[in-house]
């Protein structure tokens, strides 16, 4: 995740070197997003084909397209969690994943100031200890 | 935040016990959101009327309609917020702000189920400390 | 922490029934505070009496009088990190806390100010993958 | 926020290429802190200038002097929100911020020293599940 | 999660009002558990039946017995990341599962002093802002 | 802890430098994990020696054998925490340890997806408000 990391904890498993069980994955991977290349949170997870399996399986059903909420919408959620979680990783990667799927400059601007605020608001919340109104009880 | 706080911290001021700045706050928020009740949030944070003044005019500017982001979108993010800094009283609150700007049981199922896997591989990018791919190196 | 706790994990274990060694870190505990009652949290830890011994040799250590922060600035930032982190208990315990080393409403107020303004920035720095100033750079 | 960011997300926007409405942060910035730089967290900001206005204003009420608790209390306190959070950036910024403010290596010391203390007995009041004592319930 | 909640967000879905989806799900989740009786969490995630399968297969796949590291073992790491988020309702039922699955209260007691140790040593870290060892650049 | 921090705050204190105080913590370092090097984040610790000191012995006395857990474990859930927290620094220092302690990749594999796992269920558990089981109230 840092500069300081030439490779990953356990490196980096290129196509070339990958197992049939991997490559399956990998190439799921580019057909599903219309690209030749597989960034590195794949090829380290690769370590691990049952959770690389896993993660990519889930992450397909719940970004894909057809549900309630549209693509971009799902991005940008994915961007408010990785930067609420100050994940260096997952912000850059997610930003781009936001600005593929149609984040304009203007549109991120908001993003920000609505996660800034909601961490603001979410510790007034506790610090003051406010008891949750009846209304919304549910 | 918690059943165990029958009162928040200094306690809940009332608008009728309210000072006119105070009010003036109050009755701002009432007719921005068309509603006729303040929820606890705001009547603890009116102990510090600096603070109410500030946090309010921040969510009015950043929350309001007419942006890039449509309110909806906006609800959802704070919600996604919320859920991953696990504060019982602004997720009972948000979730009651996104149903009102028109959160479907589908779209909530959705929310959460983007917020859950961001927070997934949010840590399995850290843990394998996998190195930010070039691409995503603006 | 939460009120469906009648109890905590393995109860919580009174002077009374405390063995000699948990009555020496509880009698140590009144003896500093100069009160004669013990909180919950040290009668939750008494279950594990190294922990119990350690936790309080080190608060004792780091919260006492006589360094180069003031009893009451130490309680104001205990405060802060437990509402960073939304601990129900610590909130109240370091609230009711920091009032006995003489924080006021004002006082109150602004650490709140602080503490939700830097929960903001942090995820703003973040997410706009902002790069350390040279300057910055000890 | 990391080194592999040669560039913030969307760059940053120096003085000699920013709007009139930037400049006037920046140059309010410059007067109020007394300085002739800005750093990087703004020029981030600056392509959202509403966002840069906002987070200025509020920075500048809630951090300045006049208030119940001192420049260097709230800076400490600060520091202390962006350790417990982890973010790089806000670390070497309030680090250096502190130390301008009066931040001796003594303080530096207690205040880490406080943080950890708070960060370990936080977990061990949930893991444990503390109950409320009802002293603490104001 | 908290005690104001009689009800989860959109009510806990019984398996006599389970859909035959639901019923499959709840089914194997007794049958793996070897228990009777279906918790919250399930009841509650009913609601939205695809995170439901999802998340189920996820859990029985990665807690099951047969991997490199034992139930027991897991348990207590899912405990230890639970108090770390200090998610109420995860520190009650992974308390519960871990000792069904073998913790005694001594174990308990070390694990929450390596918790507790660890986010007090995560934060030294951040804050002396440590640089790291070219040994531990893999 | 990032890569732009050429020292850490305030440097590193060699062996070399270091006061008697400081040598005697690094010594026994030295002799308890059968070494002949100090890593980075005691040289950092050491500007501070009652925090040195403190933290040492808390670590010695926590992590050692001879408790109900046995040091691979205790490595796994320190690492567990670390990858939580997102602390770079700690995981790259606490991934070392563990190997050190005889976590296999398998385990590692093992270990990354529980702490994922984890990460999601507890903000599913938060998000959809789960209720406590009375059978998890003690």
């Amino acid at each position: 995740m840092y500069e300081h990391n030439i490779m990953a904890t356990y490196g980096l498993i290129e196509y070339a070197d990958a197992s049939p069980e991997v490559r399956a994955v990998y190439d799921d991977i580019m057909r599903t997003r219309k690209v030749d290349w597989i960034n590195n949170f794949w090829k380290s997870l690769a370590h691990d084909p049952a959770t690389l399996r896993r993660a990519w399986e889930s992450i397909r059903q719940i970004m894909g397209p057809g549900g309630a909420l549209d693509p971009l919408t799902k991005e940008l959620i994915y961007l408010a969690v990785s930067t609420t979680n100050q994940c260096g990783y997952c912000i850059a990667s997610h930003t781009a994943a936001a600005r593929n799927a149609g984040m304009t400059p203007e549109m991120f601007g908001e993003l920000m100031a609505v996660v800034g605020m909601a961490n603001e608001t979410n510790r007034l919340a506790s610090g003051y200890q406010v008891p949750v109104d009846d209304r919304f009880k549910v």
